[in-house]
């Protein structure tokens, strides 16, 4: 049974603690940030043996290779995450931060300045950096937080989320500024989503079912992050070179992330030429090749895609291939198909190019450059609560700004409306 | 009976006018906006004679004065929506705007650039020249607009909707770029909002029942547009005489909108001084006053507020009164009762004014003004959809730039990831 009340105390105390987190000064967010760092280092041998834990269960169900490798944490993957802390502890904190200033014609000064968003629900799957990434992005920009990982992950997240808690305490932030879900039942996710006035904004990290629930069910603003199925198109005025390996990065360099490429399009009159070695590339890779009847014709050891591959985000080393008549056909096909997320057009020709820049309608659009940039971290921005598949407030790697709201503080002296 | 059939297609077709309207040249959507401004001056007396049949009808009704005032539709008022729109003309475009540009390590050039957001669906009560001041924004920020207005103005609605389009049309904009739906079957509003991936973002603007189902059932992403709740806060060191002037103002210039005061607080140490007088002069403009027992106790023909009075919205000539013992209390009062909307202290004391700043978690913050400026001409910003009173995307008056959402185009030569 779950106790509403209880999670109806969760929230309230959240609320209250991000009243206080708004209030703390960026030092001692900062100070805490580096020392959080530290103690995930200082604990990693604890968080891989409750890792152990996770990998050994995902083991025995028999989970994909892309999940297995997303919930994998090594001492380097420890201390990338430990890195990222330390590295938001040098970004410029956003909050209080003047975005515009206007003086009107009747003397009123309007100042629009960031503020913290206040509470934020984070509902995500598999990966257990994202406990750490979204703990210390919370943090910087005094929003409250509560996670609600995947069953999949609950010792490595616990583990993780219990060494950064003590920390944060420890340095001074507000108990009960982050909290973790720890029970998997999901009507618990159901309960935390009807409490509008509590919970301030949810976002949802995950495959389609939970996307589609947390939208159906949610009264609180959502901001999705959803599937990538991105595309590479190889124009027929391309550096064949560069598609080479502009292709080759954006499936085999770590194809379990949502920024990888799933499909790759190609132009008719390039296909003979580029298809043949591309595809042998791929499968010397170990890369599974579905293609349409025209890339069979021209490549070996290609499957016969299904109308189905073309919505279908693999993670894995999977990879559709189609021959398309041109950019337009390219662009018509990334619209229907794709996730908005990030696609990519290899061209020398610069009308072709802002031509496919304007019309794909995605977070990211590429000109001759791997999908696999869509990241915080290589957008310059430090980590990222992830990657916003949305239009409403923010799109694409979200990272501190985007966690902010703002306010107007407008200054008067005894103005009134005529 | 709903023909869901019917909505899909017209959500569909609004879509597929979206993405031509996202590539219209800003010549061609400002001169539109102008012809369109001159159809309603040349067209006021066929609006003005519908605007009477919804007139009449409230009239039997019994609609409240505050509502009646809403609905009418003068030559003065058609005059200022149609100079709304040619106001609109001379704003910049949004679309295409670059708004930041990063260079990073490896050489990828990333820019940030401004897109309009797709569909919007906005659900509005009352107020007609809602709906041209709608079409203006969405139609200069290239978005596709489906107006649903409320029963009572459906008479006023419908002429304005249909002098508006004919000119849009006739100018060259996309055919069903914008959409009234005639129909005021509620059903038709639980269809409209589970048509994700077609409408973009839904607005709803009006009271508690309206907001609270609009958020519970859309699948889509909602920015609220809900009650003004609005107070001033007269602090121990106000200059009472301007004090007197922005509460007068904020109260009585126009009662019928949101961002009209409704609770009035004052410092115990300035009550008695300040409060005879002030509530003589309300009551004299017809003000009817309810107040705490101190307010009673101070000044004459004030009713006991009961707890309810501090939530209201009245929306008319009616205010709420408390005598606080500071801006603690003050600003607690405000962070229980009040709708995050706009809310002012009047003080000389800047650090008391910084505080109820900073603390006060509303849209817009005022010292020393009255809170009737939020509003989307008074900030500068031309005409606006609403105000939001929510912290997600857009926060106070809604301009051209808070209909926009952006996407990332990023320009390389070959990077891959390492």
């Amino acid at each position: 049974m779950i106790n509403g009340a209880a999670i109806r105390d969760l929230c309230r105390r959240a609320k209250s603690a991000s009243r206080k987190l708004a209030i703390v000064d960026t030092k001692t967010k900062d100070r805490a940030l580096v020392a959080m760092g530290k103690a995930l280092i200082a604990n990693a041998p604890y968080i891989t043996g409750q890792n152990r834990k996770d990998l050994g269960l995902a083991r025995r169900k028999g989970l994909s290779f892309a999940l297995i490798d997303r919930l994998t944490l090594s001492d380097d993957r420890i201390r990338a995450m430990a890195r990222s802390l330390s590295d938001m502890a040098g970004l410029r904190d956003p909050v209080g931060e003047t975005i515009e200033t206007r003086r009107r014609p009747n003397g009123l000064l309007i100042k629009k300045v960031r503020v913290p968003i206040g509470v934020i629900l984070i509902i995500y799957e598999s990966r257990p950096n994202v406990t750490s990434d979204c703990v210390g992005l919370c943090l910087k920009s005094s929003n409250g937080l509560i996670l609600r990982g995947g069953s999949e992950a609950v010792n490595s997240n616990t583990a993780i989320f219990d060494v950064l808690n003590k920390e944060a305490v420890r340095c001074g932030l507000p108990r009960d500024s982050i909290s973790l879900i720890r029970d998997t039942d999901r009507r618990i996710v159901d309960e935390l989503l009807v409490q509008e006035g509590l919970i301030d904004l949810v976002i949802p990290r995950g495959g389609e079912s939970l996307i589609k629930e947390v939208s159906k069910k949610s009264r609180i603003p959502v901001i999705k992050h959803y599937k990538g199925v991105c595309h590479t198109y190889v124009d027929e005025a391309a550096d064949l070179k560069m598609a080479e390996e502009i292709c080759y990065n954006a499936k085999v360099q770590r194809p379990g992330v949502c920024n990888a490429m799933e499909t790759m399009l190609v132009h008719e009159k390039v296909a003979a030429k580029f298809l043949p070695d591309m595809v042998r590339r791929f499968r010397e890779a170990g890369v599974e090749v579905r293609g349409c009847p025209a890339t069979r014709r021209l490549a070996a050891g290609v499957k016969q895609a299904s109308e189905s591959d073309w919505y279908t985000e693999y993670l894995d080393l999977v990879l559709s291939v189609k021959v398309v008549g041109g950019v337009d056909e390219a662009v018509g096909h990334i619209m229907k198909y794709g996730s908005y997320h990030s696609d990519a057009i290899v061209t020398k020709n610069k009308k072709t190019a802002e031509k496919f820049l304007g019309e794909v309608d995605s977070a990211c659009v590429y000109v001759n450059a791997s999908t696999r940039f869509t990241d915080g971290a290589q957008f310059g921005k430090g980590a990222e609560m992830g990657i916003s598949t949305d239009k409403i407030h923010a799109r694409g790697p979200m990272g501190l700004e985007e966690l902010t709201s703002y306010k107007y503080v407008v200054y008067g002296k005894g103005q009134i409306r005529r």
